[in-house]
Formats: structure tokens, sequence, C-alpha cells
């Protein structure tokens, strides 16, 4: 018993609200279901660590928790520490019972032991004796723990054993009003509610919650002047053993900065714009794998995602570490180990409820996901803004290392996939969030990927979301040129620009493909219309977008205004639904000559380059965009304006009959000019 | 079998991408996980019916259907139809092993029938012996469903019983190429991708590419003009016995047109703007309970909520139907019914899954949900509402009665719950999908509520979300003046305003609570500067706002600027996050003279008012804003100004002294005046 006031901890064990005020309390665990995977990702590389997880029957119902039993088959019992699942089964909810209460005891039993429990049920009613059996319970459930984690030391090959877990069943409003006006209350659903509302008026009521409160005899537990008698406060363990002050609850507390080797090794070589192709996240696997073997010795990094981390290609990652799996091994299996530190299973709410426990307790992390699917955690990424809105304002909170998202497999290059995995709408989700939590990235290239990764890695108390394509592509800055880039958060980029500072038309651009978009409308409006200034703003940091006053990162007005100028054309092909570029500048001057291209919900499976034209977001588009709002180029465009018409009919005709993009789109190539940065 | 192929249907059992243009394909059912779902909801009153529900293992790792096993205990098998869960063990996911193939038979055994199923393993590697095995299999478990609907109309109280599943256990990859360069592919995981990439390049893959075909008999299986020779035309049904012809998965061909009563009996009276108070959403319940009971004989709406019907106050539904449960029930329960027609899990996921699957196979349902949590849902809104913008484009589909949310407890009326239950981002979410299907409504009482709710019951195709609150609350317009509002989608109050057609400024309100601080905001103006002329403009369809080239439901520009002016101040008080208003209307002419108010992200558990105080909603800071916006006021009510001003800090010292509200608010009343309606 000592270990277990030792260690006992309830990081996603108490499922109230958003309550950071209370060390041990982490979030609404309720009807977002993930206190069990909070509670396992915090046990991760916590050897000595138990964490024991009060699970409501209610919550019990929500997906998030039903997926997240299965958490026992990603834990090594040498390398991490056990999680004690406590089914509270006191039968309701707000107004039903609970299916898990009232399915029997065999089907439950069979059901846990199906998820790989040994459940060990308490129940009764007599407060007395079910102190007891569950004091005597948690021993012996202790005593499993231990006995399983000795073993698994002592044979390294023992196969997978069911982890203990209770089952408690007692009634709900517990030694609260029995009955009230003459209706069953304890035990019942009603006893979710407030119990007596009527104190305020009814002489009954109030006599009713005076013998409720009498009934904890306070005169026992309480001295004269209120304060608790000693033999109660001769329980309370002492400094870090109060479950409140256990410091995995406070998980700043025990984080180690993590170690981030220079990006000099990993960088894309750029002699000139346009050179690559590279693979912007197949080059970011390499960082990160290098990133966990630097910190092999503090076992204080672990990369999430939905069994896409090979196909989002940080796959590099498998040289220094496996994928965790403590389940079935056949031997043609591969990178599977029982202490990987690659958690991969289908449920983005289990791998969310992981990363951010294993956040809460210090630690640091990142997510990699399709960017369409990541909506599934929206309510969860909510939660976790909201809580750290809160903390951010409480002194004796430590700040946590960031929650880092790798948003890739993205809404121009799921052409393959189809209409369903198109959408890039959690930017806009998570801009809705407090300013000081939300940081939006959208690197245009490997180096700037790479750049950004590195600073997310060693920031705290954000919730970072990168968007960066897989697929090889380009590069248009070198490392120096992109690390530079990338502290602006954006910039002009001259060797794309022939403004000479007076431009007649800014072309923005934020996202990979609409930079490239971009670039190669460009190069058609500089070869037809080579009098046209342009100038090419490239924009990394989205927020920098949003006025000084609202986001930390916002530009202030003279640079914004200097960069975009107040009364030129600004033409922005942005990855992302095109409305958020408004939504962010509406404040600015000039934002009544701003013209957004992005996605508008225009998709199918068809080719990349098509992706981009149902979108109007092509470089035929962008051209004619140009052409259309530079006062008094109309006129004088109305040939090339008649070609890109043209172009584009000629490319609905060539997918049509050869289902593959024209060979000058996907062969087209930055021209290398003198005066680039080599 | 005769029966399974006249009745067979898969709405929910391909777990395809989008992919409307086949009729028994249904959304993206394998990384959303609600394949199953999706059956349960097209079952329930189609007693004749039975769906083969084909799970893959990786799906089954999802949050959403590892709860959706559980809707067995809520099938009435006397009067909804059965499902036949089939789980594909095939084993891998795109990069990993499944979870559930590598726990060993007796676990998953153990877990499946946890779940309340009786399993059937069909395993093997030979088709033709597994293909007998899967006939003979399935025989048995349709005739097991026979047993259970035919003693449960024999034996009306007998108990509920496991229903039959089939555990599918195959090759991933089964017949497909076995090896490819060295390396297995049919029965891993590398089966999931391409299996041979190089056949444009390599001959040994293109040669491997050609022996695969082949290994299915094509000569066999085909004429010499390339048509499937008449022994195999012979094996397909007829009619509608084919399965993409069934009509269930084409629903709005089965759908019958809800019965909806006359809202006169219904309708709050409202003899004076501010009569009442009225409970908006309780008198909609009583609504609903009449529309439930016009619909009995059809069998054709339910309703759906998270345990939270009784707390949204629509349970004047119990007098006509009960709450569908068929696990075990305890004499002290409520409402329960094997056959009732409300459907309550604390899921929202599985709460969605089943109502689209009613919906898509033609009837109809309304979904209430507390307006924070409905975020758990994002991902199946988004897929849903893909679903319906590519289906309204082909010919042969049939419309289906829209998706109709009902969101309260709503963010302003969270104060008990606290921050984390503060989240009116949903509308931000839906609004980002194709103006087609998506429509939003902000009811200011309970009138517009009742007119809004009926309308919606009544359309097609669409998905929409009613913001609305649960609260005892004021009505401004009664029945006939609601109708007209509501059909208008947002007007002038007349009674509200004192502009005679040339205001000052302009007030604009969306959302019930905004609509209350503007017209206590309007007051104040009134009395402490009667020269100022105001005009009070109210929206319930927040789509009104946007152009009419953006939107089916835009204001042309000339009545929008009619409306709102060109060029005076617009303060607007919305229900939810500011710059959303911005994101409709920055297209409008004047619409840098709008500024908004809204939820910015303050809350915490606090008094109703202080959440509109910390937003900056409030009435005193709404008049502010107006003194601040309309030229030349500031300065003559600069002592009004400070007034304001001072009553906010009045306010913060009142509620940390007695936790409630200033009488002043709580009391307020919209004063009667001579000339409003009566």
């Amino acid at each position: 018993m000592n270990r277990l006031f030792r260690q006992f901890s309830f990081p996603g064990g108490i499922p109230s609200h958003v309550a950071p005020d209370l060390p041990g309390s982490i979030h609404e665990g309720g009807e977002l279901g993930y206190s069990l995977s909070h509670a396992y990702g915090a046990v991760l590389d916590n050897p000595d660590l138990i964490v024991a997880c009060v699970i409501g029957d209610g919550e019990a119902e929500t997906g998030p928790l039903a997926a997240s039993w299965h958490s026992n088959k990603f834990i090594d019992p040498r390398t991490d520490g056990a999680v004690l699942p406590i089914l509270h089964l006191n039968g309701y909810k707000i107004a039903n019972p609970t299916v898990l209460a009232r399915i029997g005891d065999d089907e439950l039993n069979s059901l846990l032991e199906g998820y790989g429990y040994r459940p060990y049920l308490v129940s009764g009613d007599d407060p007395e004796i079910v102190h007891q059996q569950l004091a005597a319970t948690l021993d012996r459930a202790l005593d499993d723990i231990a006995d399983i984690q000795y073993e698994a030391k002592a044979e390294p090959d023992a196969p997978r054993r069911d982890w203990p877990m209770i089952v408690l069943r007692t009634p709900k409003g517990w030694t609260g009003p029995h009955e009230v006006d003459g209706v069953l209350v304890e035990g019942t659903w009603r006893a979710h509610q407030v119990p007596l509302a009527g104190v305020r008026t009814s002489p009954e009521h109030l006599a009713q919650l005076e013998t409720w409160l009498r009934s904890y005899r306070p005169e026992e537990l309480f001295d004269d002047e209120g304060r608790p008698v000693p033999r109660l406060l001769d329980l309370v363990p002492e400094g870090d053993r109060r479950m409140g002050s256990n410091p995995h609850a406070n998980g700043g507390l025990l984080s180690r900065d993590l170690k981030l080797p220079d990006l000099a090794e990993y960088a894309a070589e750029v002699p000139h714009p346009g050179a690559g192709p590279h693979e912007p996240t197949r080059t970011l696997g390499r960082y990160l794998r290098d990133v966990m073997r630097a910190n092999e010795d503090q076992r204080n990094f672990r990369v999430f995602g939905p069994d896409e981390t090979s196909s989002n290609r940080l796959e590099a990652l498998y040289e220094v570490t496996g994928k965790a799996w403590n389940a079935g091994v056949l031997p043609t299996d591969e990178h599977l180990a029982v202490d990987g530190r690659v958690m991969e299973i289908l449920s983005e709410h289990t791998c969310q409820g992981w990363l951010e426990g294993y956040l809460l307790t210090g630690r640091h992390g990142w997510f990699s996901c399709y960017e369409a699917f990541v909506h599934i955690v929206d309510s969860m990424v909510n939660q976790h803004a909201k809580w750290l809105k809160v903390t951010s304002k409480l002194p004796w909170r430590r700040p946590i290392p960031s929650l880092n998202y790798l948003l890739t497999s993205h809404v121009w290059r799921q052409d393959h996939n189809g209409f369903s995995h198109q959408d890039p709408g959690f930017i806009d989700h998570v801009v809705n969030k407090k300013a000081e939590v939300i940081r939006v990235y959208l690197p245009p290239d490997t180096n700037t990927l790479l750049s950004t990764a590195k600073h997310c890695l060693a920031s705290h108390d954000y919730i970072n979301v990168i968007v960066a394509g897989k697929q090889p592509q380009e590069s248009w800055l070198d490392q120096e040129a992109a690390e530079l880039h990338c502290a602006r958060g954006l910039g002009v980029w001259p060797w794309a620009s022939n403004d000479d500072g007076e431009p007649d038309v800014v072309m923005a651009c934020a996202g990979d493909v609409p930079t490239l978009e971009t670039l190669a409308a460009v190069t058609l409006l500089r070869e037809h219309l080579p009098e046209l200034r342009i100038r090419v703003v490239n924009v990394v940091d989205l927020m920098r977008l949003q006025p000084a006053a609202e986001h930390p990162h916002g530009l202030p007005d003279p640079e914004y205004d200097a960069l975009f100028t107040t009364d030129k054309p600004v033409i922005f092909a942005y990855h992302g639904y095109p409305w958020l570029i408004h939504r962010l500048t509406y404040r600015r001057a000039g934002h009544e000559n701003l013209h957004v291209r992005g996605y508008k919900e225009e998709g199918t499976t068809t080719t990349p380059f098509d992706m981009v034209v149902r979108n109007d977001l092509d470089r035929f588009h962008l051209a004619m965009d140009v052409i259309d709002r530079v006062p008094g180029l109309a006129q004088h465009a109305v040939e090339f304006r008649q070609w890109l018409i043209d172009q584009r009919t000629r490319h609905h005709a060539y997918i049509l009959e050869h289902g593959d993009d024209l060979p000058e789109i996907r062969d087209w190539h930055w021209p290398v000019q003198e005066g680039t940065p080599s």
C-alpha cells in the first residue's frame, strides 16, 4: 500500500469540467470520453506511476472511451507504468439508466475480459463495508500490477497478461437524500441533478438538507473553529504524496526540454528556387528520427498517428524505434515493438487522448494525421485549448509542451481518395479558440517545414497546427532563407517579384500548392505582360495576418500596409476555405482590394491539377484574377485572358482523354533566373 | 434464403469513400467508424429489413464503431428489422495489424459476447471452401434472426437475446499477388496499397498483373463481346431484389412526408413584445409530441439525443412514446419502452449514425444536443454534407428528409456548467460546407422557434442547424408576426425602432440572448438619448446575410442595403463567434461600418449576465458601442457613457457579493408601449 500512496495519481480520472485549478483534474472527461486514454498517456515512460482512472458508466457509452479500453495493447509493462481502470457503475446518467449497468454481470464481465482486463467487482450500499472491500480490492489489484510488471522484467518474451480493473457498483447519489417529495432520488438518475431544489422556499427541503449534511457528523470532523480535527489531518499524506500535489498532475514541473539537432544536416539543397523535387515530410521524418535518438536517454518524446506514420512518410523513425505493440505478433510483421515509441491505432480519439495525457505529464509529442480526418478530434482540441487558456493564468501551473499537429495528405493531394478526404477546415476550427494558444503554419516547402517543426517542438502551451504536403515538390528556399522567412512568418520573395517597391498587384500565397500555382501564374504573367509589376508575398505563419491587437503574432499595421499595400489589388491563393483570410484581415486597410482563392468544397477523384481548377485556384485563374483586378489591364490583356480560358478548356479535354494532367502542367518548373539566390 | 435475397441491403455496409453513385454505399465508413450505427438506423421501423453490415477490422478500432455495437440494446425485434454485423477480420489496416485480429479468439469472442452478440466464425483461405462456409453461416444467422423476431412477437416480455453476427477471417489481398519483388503481399498490410506499383515500367510486374487477372478465368465469365455469360446473369436477382436497386438504399423513393400539425395550438400568447416568460424548447416539445402522434401510423419519425431530451425540455414526447430500451429494466425506471421512438445513448456519434441511417432510408428525425458537444460529430456532419452536395446532382437519387439539429443548452446559458460547455462554433463548422445544403436559424423566442422547426421538418436534403435556448424567456412576436418574420428570415422590428426610415444607427441581433441584450440596450439609449434614431433588425436565418450569389437564401444587395444602410454604423449582437458575421458580409456595402459583438471565448462558472459582460455583449457595452460609433455622439453623451461603465463595475461588485445578477438585470422587461402590436 505504500506504493499506492506514493504514486497514485488521477490525471485523467476525475471526469469534471475544465477545472484547471484542481491539479488532479484534467478537462471534461464525461461527455467526451477520454479519461482512459489520458490515463494511458500519462503512464507511458513513467514506469513507477500507477494511474487509477475512474470511468463513469455514462462516459463509458461514448465512442472515445469505448475505443480506449484497448490501450492496454500498447503498454510495455517494463518501461511504462500502469493504469487501473475503475468503472464506476452507479447505474445512471442524466436521465436514463446506463447501458453497462443493465446488461447483466455475465455480459459485462465478458466485455471487460474481451477488452483484456481481469475485472474485480466491488458492490454494495453500506459505506463501511464497501470501503473495506474497495481497500482490499485495491490491494489485490496493485499486487496484480506488481506481478505483471515483475514477470515482464524477468521474462521479456512473456505474452501480454490481463491487467486488473475494478467494477465499483454503488448507488447514484449515495448517502444523499433517499426520497424527496415522495419520489426516490438515491439510486436513480434523479440524483444526477440538484436533489433538493427547493431549499430556499420549502421548509421540508431545508430540513432534509440539514439532516443530510448532519449525517456526515461534522462535529466529529471539525473543531470549534471549523478546522479539520487532527485525527483527519494525520491521514493526509505529506508533500508530493498528496494527490493534489502529485507533480505528474502539474507536468510542467517534471518537463525537460527536448534536445533538438541542428537542421543543417537535414536541409534540402536548394541552389535556386524550384530546385528539387524534395519530399517535405520524408525529410522531416529523418529529423524526427534524430530527435527521437537524441532524447532516447530522457525517454520524453513520442510520435502519434492513426495508422498513418508511414503513409505520411515519416517512416525514418523506424530506424531508431518501433511501433508500440503488445498484442500478437507474426513473423511477417515489421517495426512492431513492445517498447516502441511510435503510437498507432486507427482511432484519432485514442491517439489524441494518449498524446494529451503525455503532454499534461510534461513530455513531448508529435501527431501526424490526414488533414480531413483530424476533425474527428475537434471537440477534444476545444477542451485542450480551453484548458491551456485558463491554466496560463494560474501562476503555480508550469507550462507544458505544445500540442503539435502535422496535417498532411492534405486537401489538394487527396485527388486519389476523393471528396470525402478533402477538407481543410480544421484551421478554421482552431482559430476560434483563444489567440494566445493557437498557432497555424503553412510552410511552402521542405526547408520551411523543417524550420517550423523545430520551432514547434521547442515551444510550450500552444496548439501548433502545421499543414504540409507529403508529395515530392519544388523547394523555393535554402536553409538560411527558410529560417529567416519562418522567423518573420511571412515576406516578399524578391526573386519572384519585379515590383521594385511599386507593385501593380500583390500575389500572396499560403500553403504549398497555392504557392506553386501562384508562382506558375507569375511566370505566365511576366511572360505575357512583362510591364506588369508583381510582388509575391508568401505567408507561413497565418496568424501574422491578424491585427496585432487580436493575436500575439499579428503584424503591426504599418508593416502589413507596406507588404500588401493599402490600395493595390491583392490576389491571395490560400490553402483552405478562402473566407478565413477575410476573417483574419477584415480590419486591415485595403481589405476591399483583397481577393482570395481557396478550397470551396469542390472535389472528387481526379488529377491533382484538376483539384485546383475545380476550385479556381489554378495558375490560369489566378492570372485572370490579376487581369480582372488591376485597373486598366483588362482591355490591354484581352488576348492573353482568352488564352488563359482556353488553357482551362484544354485541361478539361486532356484529363478526360488521358486521365492525367497536361505535360506542361506536370513538367512545369520555375525558370532559373539570374539574380535568384543560390 | 429467399428472405435474404429479397431484403438484404447494405446501406451502411460498404466502407467506401463518398460514392453516392453506388446506391448501396453510404459515406466514408472506414476512418469515421459509423457503418454499424448507420445500419441500425436503417432497420428502425423496418421490421422486414435485414442489413448485413461489413465492418473492417481497422474501422473497428475507431471510437464511433466501438460504441455502436451496443445499438442492439435499442432494437425492438417486433417492430424493427435486424442488423447482421460481419466483422471482416482480414488482419491489417494501412500499415499495421489490427487489434482485433491479434487478441486471440478467446478474447475476441468474449468481447463480442460482451457486446451482446453470438459470433459465428468463418475462417479460411480457400475461396471455394470459405464461400460454402459463409453461405451456410448466413443461413444459420438468418434463422437465428427469424427465431428471435418470432419469439419476441410470441412472447412480448421475453428478455433481450443475443443477436447473431459473423466473424469472417480471410487474408487481406486475398487471391491477389502473393509475393511481389520477393516480399509477401497477400495476407499482409502491404495489400492495402497498390500491390503492383510498377506495371508501367517493370515487365515482371506487368506479367504478374496478367497472371493475377487471368486467375479469375475471364474467358469463363464473359463472352466474346465482353458481356457476362448467361450463367452469371441468371444469378442476378431481378428488380428491387438487386442490391443496387434496393429502395432502402435510395431512401427518397420510400419517403413519406410528415403530417405536421398547425402551430396555432402551441403558439405562445404574446399580447405585447416582452410577454411571457415562455420556455421555447418546452413549447417545442409539445409540438414534437404531436408530430410524433400524428405520424404514429406511418412510423417514420424519431427524436435522437445524447441523454438530453429531458434536459433540453422536450419531455412532452414521453406522453406519447417512450425511450427505446431493450436492456434490463427496474421498477423505478420511467419512460423506457422496447418500442420507444426517442433514441438516447450517451454517444453523439451513435445518435448521429442512427439518425443518418434513418434519414438515408427515407424517414424523418430530430437531433437535440447541447451546443458545445455537437462538435463531437463534426467529421460525420462533414461527410453527410458532402454526400448531400454530390447526390443532389444525381437525377435518379430522390431527396431525403433533412438532418435537423436543435442546439440548445447553448453557450450563453451554460453559466452553471462552465467554460468547457461554452462553444458556439458548430455554426462556423457547417457554413464551410456547400451553401446549397446548409441552413442556420437563430430564432429569438418561442414562436419563431416553432415556426422554424415546422419549416425544417418539412424540408429535404438540407442540414438545418437551429440554435435556441431552453430557459424561460421573453417572447417578442405573436404567432402571425413570428411566421412572417421567419418567412422573411430577418426584418426590422418597428415596435423597437424609432428611426422613421432615417436611422442614426442600426442595432442588429441574431440569437435569443443577443436579442435580449440589444433590446435592453435600446431602452437605455432611448431613455438617455431620446433624439437618437435607432433601427432594430433581427436575423433568424443567418444565411440571408450572405450575398445572393453565395447562398440560395442570400438577400439581394438592394434589400440588404435598405435594411442595414450603406453608411450608418451597424452594431451587431450575435450568438456565436463574432468574426463569422464578418465572413458572411465582407462583400456587402458598408461592411466597414459593421461592428460585431459575440462570444470571444471568455467564460467560466458564473451568472448568466456575467457571461455577456465577459464577452462585451451586454446591454451596457452595446450602448457604449453605439455612442462610440455614431458620429458626433461621443462628446454629447459623455455622462451617459460614464454611467454605462459604472453599471458594469456595479455588476462586478454585486455578483461577487451576492452570487446572483443585479435585480434590475434579473427583473428587466421590455416597456410595454403604445403602438406595439397586440
